[in-house]
């Protein structure tokens, strides 16, 4: 599949990523391909032992590895971080795409709305009334930007993205088909006739170089802003509700869901499909298993798993134990017999 | 954030929420902020006693309390019930958005539609064969209708909302960017060569005041009609399965997913991330605690939570229970080999 | 709700689905309808014991049943599988959607991209360079095709179905609306500022006869291909990560997720709400409950519930143990303190 735009010598790909060649530094690399795919003009890359077992029986013409001590006789670039210099090596010979600066004919940019000389917008996107796109900015084919957003410098929207109004997305940040920006907020109050909508009149605020996954819902704010800073990155299907505040560098795994006012901290890790309750605080550098339902403040630094959460070696005994359950009860209800006999007979 | 488009004294705000004015009634507020973030001009409510405690320490120049008791000096608004007086304050303040009537001249109706002369039909929006848009109405940027929907008067559907054909939509309702209504039920039967489609024939009716979040999916009845009644709230990322019948006044919170055929009662709440499985009948007024699995039916009013559902205490008691599991085990094992001892000794 | 097109006798209905008539072959019929709904010109069907005790009191004119001998004096068409042949009575009814060949006006084809002149596109949709939709394809109103997709002959695309670069959807299959196929997969490294992205440079290729649900995602490889196999059926608002290999005939039923790297073998169902762990491996035929959570291989058959997911007569017998735990753990305190006592004494 990931046939190179332009082939380059091994040489040339070691310098991309701060690797060292060991072998044939003028092997041409035509391809990046997994090690099971990769033929002798393809490069390969062993992330962990597992890999490695698996790049000694590769096609691979070139290996990204830890060591090339493991593979006599091949052509390898030493890395420290595989996974790394394979990001490394990728964007080096993949460009990003650019933005194409101009207006498609059929994009509709309202009164007052402004769209800078060096941003581009694709077919049929509409920007809302005193709105403004930064150069380098990207609204792929369907984008819809409502009115008072800002799309900073570089952003990229992929098509059939949605801002409401009111919502700020950062330089570099890229938001993936889909995904909905500043929906209303899920708020009511009780009333006489059945509940009553609170009107959501806060915004968005994302910060630069996050990214947003396909079809994942950032709720506004109910008066202020909702916010997911710099560098975070949301899979597919995420839901963030109404005045979180998401930090910084922080990874949300596809289909993990933030009820209301809660907060992030940077650099937190939460895994695919973990629930958070509202009005809670989740600590800095916290890492949470997949499924993990967190109905309680998480102090930082935690490693929690499971529903309640706990701690992660905890959430591991308690596991383990489940399973011996139905087995560990028998015993009880045994015991408890045996007691019962012996009161009987004492 | 929230600016108010008119600035409005105090007297004028509690009267829209049926307050009392304790202190200032001529005070002229400009905005409504968070407690944190308001200043001398701005209004901020306090929900509880936590609220409060961030109240007393609050710059805000008007606070909307359930008493003006704790907070001597200050100019506060009584109300019994703060939350239903933010959204009365809110909704007299932000006017609600109204249909500008017309249609934008990219919009596509097609043969035998009929498009009231009231409703707003947004750039690029695509109104299917016989479908029918009342006065009123909104159809936002990219909305797609497809054949033989009803849009009933004042209904809002903001951009990229998708119906299939056959789908009705109640007076006032709401729906958000990306939810796609009518899609097909997930229906198949085992043939010779695989899995078999049932088609699906019947349609989707969303009552009147209803709202559906972004991103919410509500699959088409297999013959009949999928149902969701009058005032019920769906937040995003839900799914609705097909032939589901879904009461009045009913919240489901994001990331819920009803299987095919089952019936929720009216005032039913069902928290975050709930699964609920297929051909079940959730009661009325029943509440459900985040990540519940519902497998089997659940009576009317019941408090539920956990997986496998319990009533709440219960629920509680196990949760408190698990986390006790490893050393409860641990003491199992202990006594089993001290009776073992006693055996042999005997 | 579902009224035939055109009215057909029953003796017509027994020949489309292979069944056998007990009564009058020549009993016209108006509609399929529910048992409830039904009246003497409509056929309902009855699946199991349950719908055949509704099935003895519905006013349905023709009954589509296991047996006759349960309805003395009804009219029915016996079959040996209901849900089949209400599949094959449907279609034989309603006639499938076929392409109207041509271009809408609105439509873009980008440069390079060749559209057979027997396939159909919709309104505002977008076919990008180099991209191939064969005869018989179906691309309704807003889709984007992004660049070097295929679309095989008779794929039918529901409106708003985005497409980035690189991905190919077979013959026959069928993509509801708001699904995103090809988004970038969730692949990051760690680096010196923070997370760096790893580019996703692969793509996506799903089989014939698939169906995809509504707002699903399937995200592209990091340099290979991500595979839905023929025959498969995905719910709505599933997420597949990248560089998954999904095989042929499975069924992912409503919100499931499937981390990167894992592989699905063919004829294997997951319930509702399941999770799955990356670079895991489910065999064949596996069926996983709803919410199960999948953490290790699964072999091939294997019927799982629960998390941490267990044979599933284990996991039957865990939560039946969980719901008495509060007891077990009482009777176990109540020894050990007998236990303390007895030493005492001893």
């Amino acid at each position: 599949m990931a046939e190179l735009p332009a082939a380059a010598t091994t040489s040339v790909l070691a310098a991309a990523c701060g690797g060292r060649v060991v072998g044939d530094g003028s092997l041409v690399v035509e391809g990046v391909r997994s090690l099971e795919n990769a033929g002798p003009h393809d490069l390969a890359f062993a992330v962990d032992a597992r890999a490695e077992a698996a790049a000694s029986v590769s096609s691979a013409g070139v290996l990204l590895a830890r060591s090339a001590g493991r593979f006599p006789g091949r052509t390898v670039i030493e890395v420290s971080d595989p996974s790394a210099a394979l990001a490394a090596v990728l964007a080096s010979v993949f460009p990003q795409r650019m933005a194409r600066p101009g207006l498609h004919p059929t994009a509709i940019v309202e009164a007052g709305a402004r769209v800078a000389p060096g941003a581009e917008i694709g077919p049929y996107a509409v920007v809302g009334e005193g709105s403004e796109v930064a150069d380098g900015a990207i609204l792929e084919a369907h984008v819809v930007v409502g009115r008072r957003c800002r799309i900073a410098a570089g952003a990229w929207l992929h098509p059939h993205v949605v801002l409401y109004d009111g919502v700020n997305v950062g330089a570099r940040t890229e938001v993936h088909s889909g995904a909905v920006l500043g929906a209303d907020g899920f708020g009511y109050a009780p009333g006489p006739a059945g509940l009553r909508k609170v009107p959501q009149v806060g915004g968005v605020e994302i910060g630069s170089d996050a990214e947003i996954g396909a079809n994942s819902c950032i709720d506004r704010a109910t008066l202020e802003l909702t916010r997911v800073g710099n560098g975070t990155k949301v899979d597919d299907l995420v839901m963030i509700g109404h005045n979180c505040d998401v930090g910084r560098h922080v990874v949300l795994c596809g289909q993990t869901g933030l009820a209301g006012s809660t907060t992030v901290g940077d650099q937190t890790v939460l895994g695919g499909q973990v629930g958070v309750g509202g009005h809670l605080r989740i600590g800095k550098g916290v890492k949470a298993g997949g499924q993990t339902g967190i109905s309680s403040d998480v102090p930082d630094g935690a490693s929690i798993s499971g529903r309640p959460h706990l701690p992660y070696r905890d959430a591991l005994r308690v596991q383990a134990e489940l399973k011996r359950l139905p087995e560990t009860a028998r015993v009880v209800r045994e015991l408890a017999k045996a007691a019962k006999g012996d009161e009987v007979k004492g």
